[in-house]
């Protein structure tokens, strides 16, 4: 016999138990059932693509994080990274079959050889939506009112997200004769909330004079309301323009669907990549800003730029899966549950789980997951491994069509039912949620 | 500026364009809600693992067809080419965690470099279910109760679930004094249904005698009833023994479920692996033979071998998720939906999104998907383009909080109704389906 292998994994790699995948499930299903409501459709697009198509765009610091090979038929390939090189891609390819405005989710995983060090992960799942081939602050509103949509689906501890243009910036920076240093200048002011004014302005002094670090500085500082702010950056910026006027709709549009609350005019955000061109937005936790931005993205306008010479302008964000897994994490808002079921058959007599199975299949039929024990052991071993599991009902058979249901939150025992006074029971012992469901899991009409 | 790079994908791999993947998602989905109606849960694994986990059970052949490199950390590895490997070394690196018997299911991506000119993908997605650490008949049938009631929650046309006893078998190859050749007649035997008897018989001939190559095509050929072929395929077999008895009891179970209909005992069916040694089964379309088994497992009892000391044995079942979508639409089954959208608000004055969001919102709220067109072309312009998405509703928006719904179905407009009754009347205008949920696409409760 051969020697035992070290069942291991790569570092930087995950397993996810059941407990941890439920919660990530029950994350994506919520975020992906606003998407759907909005209209915005699923795409898949393959993990390996040629490195060619993927590096277009990229520069040679991602380059290095990627895992590129040759494959056995000689080919230069490489795993997606992220996927919205991908979209670039698909969209280039098969743009004569798609529909415009194109409104498309994609929930997958993405591959970076990252420094583990820094708490990176090498395998993790993004969940981007975009709608591309539309520049109207219609599709930058709807992407901001589905980030508000989904981070309250998934039930997200309070939130802000904050707004701005990246447009307006390059004005303002056009009027103080700055914009040759737009991308530098961009990548510091990306740092406010991580380094602080001081060392922002003595990052911005070493590319410009002192006078116009301050004006920089002057910008992006934070000045009360949105029309404060929205006033003193229109002026610094040369007055209105086709830039002040979108974020103006944007405000119009916030107030006739009376979301303003969440919405901050921030011009410090800029989101660092070269890549966006309008609307940029972060979405921050107010009780928790060291977990960073849970959801960001922006308008950009070229798209498919590397594949095609007819430009696409999009607008589009993520939302950062772990981020909120750790958030809700820290608020206590996880279930931490093995399983979907919520009742369990427990098991008598080995020789009866046909009889078990089919007093379990009624309850699945009305929308109750319920497991069927297998082993015979002692009812409190039975009803322990039950708790545990998550499970709240124990389903005791008594006879053809009758049983008895123990609350294993109280430990308390009903009275002999038939097994539609037993469903009825269940359905009525769980709360309804926000939205008027169950807080069952049940099966997902469609 | 740099050439445009053409933007192509690696051959064997797919795109999923919103119809499509709607499709997939939506056959996904059922099958899921089945698998988490019966308790088991979730896990995931990483795409990537060490080669040499990755290889302890599979053979040459396979080895060849895996996407294998040297990272940039200088490791060897390999993207994973199934989920049962990955399910061993998970169930033998979290043992501990784990609570058996340990009931899992496993959606994800798995890698084949396999030869494309066969009809193969190189990415496709695996759906395996598993019940680990537990050799009951109450196991057996559960992972044959689910495959049942995946294939119907799946919408598929009518099949049977063929089922064998790989045991049993072998005490037959033990009468006859065949059993040291048992791997290379169950692959043989394995081809019946591709070959036909003759050739069989002339391949059974060249490693057995005449006699016993007869008294092989004895045992696997058809006898008509489940009764008729235990009791033949029992007798050659030596009579009663353990694993006549629970094939036994598995029958007994199908009786109490009152699901015997679909299960057949056919002798011919060995699942080719070594790795099978209780009972195996497949599923085959009664009217689309030559789709191939869309759901098939059967019972293992060396799982972590490779990586542990300690035996952990199973029963599970994969569902061919191509196969299934392949049948379905040659069933005329799929809806070819670009969209989750029941309905979309038309745009009459693109300055108006933001009361078009908050009528959308209304919908979106009572559970019926809603899109928001975003500019003003001719109203049957945006009708057309409702249609084509697979959109069945037309809101038209005549002043705050009423509105004309158009049924694209039919191009009848209602009267002038309240968002209220909109609501109403879309709702009732779907068929309720088998499981009394409305057709309709809606949040998935939770």
């Amino acid at each position: 016999m051969s020697p035992l292998i070290d069942p291991r994994i790569l570092k930087g790699f995950r397993d996810f138990l059941p407990a941890a995948e439920i919660e990530r499930r029950n994350l994506i299903e919520r975020v992906e059932d606003v998407f759907r409501a909005f209209g915005f459709a699923p795409i898949d697009t393959p993990a390996l693509e040629y490195t060619e198509v993927l590096f277009g765009k990229a520069g040679g610091e991602t380059e290095k994080q990627v895992y590129r090979f040759t494959d056995n038929g000689g080919r230069d390939v490489a795993l997606r990274f992220d996927l919205t090189v991908p979209l670039a891609r698909f969209a280039a390819e098969h743009r004569a079959a798609l529909r415009f405005p194109f409104k498309r989710y994609h929930i997958a995983k993405v591959w970076r050889g990252e420094n583990t060090q820094r708490g990176r992960y090498r395998e993790f799942t993004q969940c981007d939506f975009d709608c591309i081939g539309c520049d109207s602050a219609a599709a930058d509103f709807e992407i901001l009112l589905i980030m508000k949509e989904a981070l309250t689906a998934a039930d997200a501890p309070p939130f802000t997200m904050r707004l701005n243009h990246r447009g307006l910036f390059n004005r303002f920076l056009q009027t103080i004769d700055a914009a040759g240093k737009s991308t530098e200048i961009l990548r510091i002011v990306d740092k406010l909330s991580k380094m602080g004014k001081d060392d922002v302005l003595r990052l911005l002094s070493a590319i410009l004079d002192d006078k116009r670090a301050r004006q920089v500085i002057d910008y992006i500082e934070p000045k009360g309301s949105w029309n404060e702010t929205f006033e003193a950056i229109t002026t610094a910026a040369g007055g209105d323009n086709p830039d002040s006027e979108r974020l103006k709709t944007l405000r119009d549009f916030m107030i006739e669907t009376e979301t303003q609350d969440v919405f901050v005019l921030d011009p410090s955000i800029t989101r660092g990549l070269d890549y966006y061109t309008g609307v940029v937005f972060e979405t921050m936790l107010d009780d928790m800003p060291s977990i960073g931005s849970v959801c960001s993205g922006g308008r950009y306008d070229k798209l498919t730029g590397l594949y095609s010479k007819e430009a696409l302008s999009g607008v589009g964000a993520s939302v950062g899966l772990d981020r909120l897994i750790a958030a809700l994490e820290a608020a206590g808002k996880t279930a931490k549950r093995e399983t979907y079921a919520d009742a369990a058959v427990i098991c008598f007599d080995e020789a009866q789980a046909g009889a078990y199975q089919k007093i379990a299949n009624r309850f699945r039929e009305a929308g109750i997951c319920c497991e069927v024990f297998f082993e015979a052991k002692k009812d409190s071993v039975q009803f322990a491994r039950a708790e545990k599991k998550g499970i709240r009902w124990a389903i005791i058979e008594i006879a053809n069509d009758t049983l008895i249901l123990r609350d294993l939150a109280t430990r308390e025992d009903s009275e002999v039912l038939s097994i539609s006074e037993a469903i009825l029971l269940i359905k009525n012992s769980h709360k309804l949620n926000q939205n008027g469901h169950s807080a069952l899991f049940v099966y997902r009409p469609r």
